[in-house]
């Protein structure tokens, strides 16, 4: 049995959402429970709507909620009743296996390293969310959680994103490429420059070289590596652009007559193209090298999302990541 | 008048595409006079194509090409007879106000700040693309040309962009964002967090405190203000995604008899909201800060922007960019 701790109060569409998420995980695949954090009674009025096996769904009563405004560390130190801190001490004392919430980013960053702690011999703990291409899927790490990295840190996210890429996401000996502002070895930043030689001499990953922006969304590299900052840029712009082409293409269509004939007919097939472009659609995004599992998933996160996020935790205990992580940073030090 | 040297054998479209661009700003407008650098038979057979006043279009020969892919430092040491090299002295020598390329982005920036020189006080020069918003138009500054910036040169690019968004591009006022990975003051890196009230306290500009990449597309700010490592990410992301999701929509639109008649009802609109996303639309980004006028327009330029490029650096002589960045950056120190 895998236990799942969820956070019922985080994110857009709390509570609904979340709930009907962890549901659809327990009733579709067997092996799974789930533990949903949060407001009682708000989560037994949500649980009325749905008929589901009762021994494998807990509730964990949270008076708190973390807002997405709050500073995190004040916010974890604070609010101990909260359903992130719940939620993270489930995994902390081993009743769980995994946190999923599409909560404050900022809090579960902290909370992750603070209550569930790294696994040694990792350094920072990077947040690795999943992106849609041309390809099927990327993962862009890190995205958010250690601003100012250092070379050592980029090796070890490398590593780290290729034994999740290949044993949670079935991607064959994923190809590593460094988010890079040219394809040259000698282009780039300081951070860069010092970190290329040490992905070319890393034996564990299959490092393909620099790769620009341009690149991501075409899938040249299953795992771009990144410092924080650069790779939340190419995250965030990546979902800027896309909203705002939608939005004009919503606008086109919606224009005139024949415009609106023209989405009648091709609705089914676009709505199939601009679904690819879901990053929701993907799972949320794991904060890796922890002691267990902790996924932060879109604040906008549907329960498709959730689910899907729920039903990785499974893929993520079985292929025994964390083991797997341990082994390869401790190998080499 | 002005004097614009233009780069005829630079970028994917060279020589056709930049002569047409040169001869449609001279006929469109007079008080333009172009120098077109290159070799002068490949001009001369181009020129064949089109009337115009003879006497404001010179040819300066230029025997060598530098390539894309060539070390920059090396190029333009030794590639004296290169169009780049030859254009860039026309500016330096002041026979020319302005130089305009498609070519090599690392040879027109090493070019333009050993060549042509910096303004006394200016730190580093920006490259300062143009980007398509939902509002109209924003600077993205710096876009590539300095990796490792320190925060004085970021308020140097606040002040430079303001000047040339407000003069050249004709917003009023405009507001100037910090491109950051969080709406709130203490978020980001340590040059971020360095720079942040710098610009607060800067008086010569409209601040409006810190951007996320996703609110770019949005027009949020006018100017944006960045590291040019993170400005290329999300410049080329921005790119990459557009291509991406524009490939996916011709695509969608070609798969099906009923598809194909909805293209043919929604093309003409469709045509203009995707136009509306063509940064070549917009002209080239200056590389500011120096003692002349360096454009360095897209690879795949078309005599579109090449005109409007050329007839950018009519305004910018007509309102003093120069002298309008020297007294603001020397005012101060």
């Amino acid at each position: 049995m895998v236990n799942v701790a969820v956070d019922i109060m985080g994110g857009d569409n709390a509570p609904a959402e979340p709930v009907k998420g962890a549901i659809e995980a327990v009733t579709s695949q067997d092996g799974i429970k789930v533990f949903l954090c949060g407001n009682k009674d708000v989560i037994e009025q949500e649980l009325k709507k749905y008929q589901y096996p009762e021994d494998r769904v807990d509730i964990v009563d949270a008076s708190e909620v973390i807002e997405t405004g709050e500073p995190p560390v004040m916010a974890i130190r604070k609010k101990k009743d909260s359903s992130i801190v719940k939620g993270l001490n489930l995994v902390k004392d081993g009743v769980c296996d995994a946190f999923v919430s599409a909560g404050s980013s900022g809090a579960i960053l902290v909370g992750g390293q603070v209550i569930v702690g790294r696994i040694k011999g990792v350094e920072r703990p990077p947040l690795a969310p999943v992106f849609p291409t041309d390809n099927g899927i990327s993962l862009l790490i890190d995205c958010g959680a250690n601003v100012d990295a250092r070379a050592s840190h980029l090796v070890q996210f490398a590593k780290m994103g290729s034994i999740y890429m290949e044993h949670v996401l079935g991607v064959h000996n994923p190809k590593v490429g460094l988010l890079n502002i040219g394809a040259e070895e000698e282009k780039g930043n300081m951070l860069v420059k010092e970190t290329y030689p040490l992905l070319k001499n890393c034996p564990d990953i299959n490092f393909i070289g620099s790769v620009e922006a341009r690149e991501i969304p075409k899938g040249t590299a299953d795992v771009v590596v990144c410092e924080a900052f650069a790779g939340n840029v190419a995250l965030k712009m990546y979902e800027g652009v896309g909203s705002t082409m939608i939005g004009a293409l919503k606008e086109t269509f919606s224009s005139s007559l024949a415009t609106k004939l023209a989405y009648l007919l091709v609705k089914p097939t676009l709505k199939k193209t601009l679904k690819r472009f879901d990053a929701t659609e993907y799972g949320g995004a794991p904060l890796l090298g922890l002691k267990g599992l902790v996924v932060k998933t879109h604040g906008n996160a549907t329960h498709k999302e959730i689910s899907t996020s729920i039903k990785q935790c499974v893929t993520f205990k079985e292929q025994e990541i964390n083991k797997k992580i341990n082994d390869t940073i401790n190998m080499l030090e």
